[in-house]
């Protein structure tokens, strides 16, 4: 049974997802494609990746159902990459790289992009995880449960 | 200049931070910390992975500050792997992955592990990312502000 076997029969849910989306070239096309970037070109040139390995990942992103294909808005022949529902599903992981990587990965006297609001260009400030009650979840209080 | 030298200079936070933690390996290595195995032995046989891998893994998380080498607990000549507070500041990270893999990837009839709390050993149930203020933060509301 191969590796890539393993990890998408996995009884943990964290094996699964990282097996589709644990590589930092696939984290990246998802953090373009919530900015906005639509074109293999754009990403191309964002990221700077060599052709055959972005669309290598765009092919693997889409047949799991992250990115869909669509026509280019502007009416032309190209084709465009956008987020899924269940792409745009992870955005709480990217929001919570960049939160970690702000902390602690900079000097402090060195910039970096920001998190805004769109209404006020407002800094978004810290995030933490809530449940549905609204209370903070406490690494300590919790556990993973294995099945039987 | 490289790839990964590009990468960790960005101005970007996500990419910083993926640079360091965005393989599956180094994720999967960070869930099992916070499950609580330390050691190189328990490592490698949860995850059943080449033995050059995981130490060459260990040593850039360590090297990185996420995971740091202490003696063995119960008094024997063994090191052990602990996340850093650093390492610790991930948790959002691996519980998002979670509750994403949780939600798109097993079919209505397969188990999976599930995060509960330790004082009930009931389920913590949807967790949603949430502002000082103990607002929602919702994607469609927010833009990422990139540096002049």
């Amino acid at each position: 049974m191969s590796r890539r076997k393993t990890l998408s029969d996995s009884p943990c849910p964290v094996a699964r997802a990282v097996d589709i989306i644990g590589d930092r070239w696939s984290l990246l096309i998802i953090r373009d494609a919530f900015d906005g970037l639509r074109r293999f070109g754009e990403f191309q040139s964002n990221l700077g990746m060599a052709k055959n390995i972005l669309a290598d990942r765009l092919k693997m992103l889409t047949e799991n159902g992250i990115i869909q294909m669509v026509p280019a808005s502007d009416g032309t022949a190209y084709q465009e990459y956008v987020l899924t529902r269940k792409g745009e599903g992870l955005f709480p992981i990217i929001v919570m790289y960049r939160q970690w990587g702000e902390c602690n990965l900079y000097k402090s006297d060195e910039n970096h992009s920001s998190l805004i609001y769109k209404h006020n260009r407002q800094p978004v400030g810290a995030i933490h995880l809530a449940t549905e009650n609204g209370a903070k979840l406490q690494k300590d209080d919790t556990t993973v449960k294995k099945i039987a």
